[in-house]
């Protein structure tokens, strides 16, 4: 069976008992989130938020891309996000490999080249990662200078979220 | 209190009990996720998701945005991701506004304008638009034609996905 029917299965039995529950209008905590897609990071409980708490965006990495910007503009201006918190983790992947070379492999195995995407955004060092999405984030025009923005780094094996000194 | 210090002092009690378990060097079931960013949407727990278990990648709307074909390609050729869900649900955001007139009050309220975002990709009928996502995905030459890819639409009411014929 596929990974996709085994959570069709999953979510046949979570919605029979799905609560008909009232979520708010707007994320309850006015929290957004810019996190790594990693698949050993539980957002949800590593944070303790609930269903209808706060904006999740996740990509990899957990960079400030174009579609963050994008998707925290929205979440600020129409969903009334007032704080925003960056999470980049321990062992991350965009660690482990250069981009160039990863275009050309990608270039010998398919025999195409793209446009698209432009970058991947690896990068050698965790923390200035961190600081360098804070400063994506705070010379963008569209975010308030006073809107609220820490960073921190997830360690995979302690579960502990690090802060780091944003500049 | 701010939001981001109740979920440090949640993530202080979520770090304490973390079980050093040994998580897998890839996602252990090959899935991966693009979901819209929307609160209302208990991504792990509607998906029957574990932790260690898929790629999820989340930004407004569920959008095949660049950001998310570089997360995809990472996904795929790094971490053998080789099942891909796309995720719209029902009353989404961006079903209820006008990519115009919202830079245009960004416009007015700060007084600048930007380059980017170059689009907030609004969209007015929620099938169309996860047809559009697949579609998008296809045309590009860095993922496998034949590399799985379904579409469903969350019910925020229900909890319950329905699958969406892609063409």
């Amino acid at each position: 069976m596929s990974a996709i029917d085994e959570v069709l299965i999953a979510n046949n039995s979570f919605s029979t008992n799905f609560p008909d529950q009232k979520l708010p209008t707007k994320p309850a905590r006015k929290l957004g989130v810019i996190a790594c897609m990693d698949y050993r990071i539980p957002i949800s409980e590593a944070l303790g938020l609930k269903n209808g708490d706060a904006v999740i965006m996740r990509n990899a990495g957990g960079i400030v891309t174009e579609d963050v910007l994008r998707s925290l503009i929205v979440a600020h201006y129409l969903l009334e996000v007032q704080e925003l918190m960056i999470i980049n983790h321990t062992e991350c992947g965009m660690l482990t490999f250069n981009e160039q070379d990863f275009i050309e492999k990608l270039e010998d195995e398919t025999g195409y080249t793209a446009v698209i995407p432009a970058h991947f955004y690896t990068f050698e060092n965790l923390e200035e990662n961190v600081i360098r999405q804070y400063r994506r984030l705070k010379s963008h025009p569209w975010i308030p200078h006073d809107f609220p923005i820490r960073g921190f780094i997830y360690d995979v094996h302690t579960g502990k979220l690090s802060e780091v000194a944003l500049k």
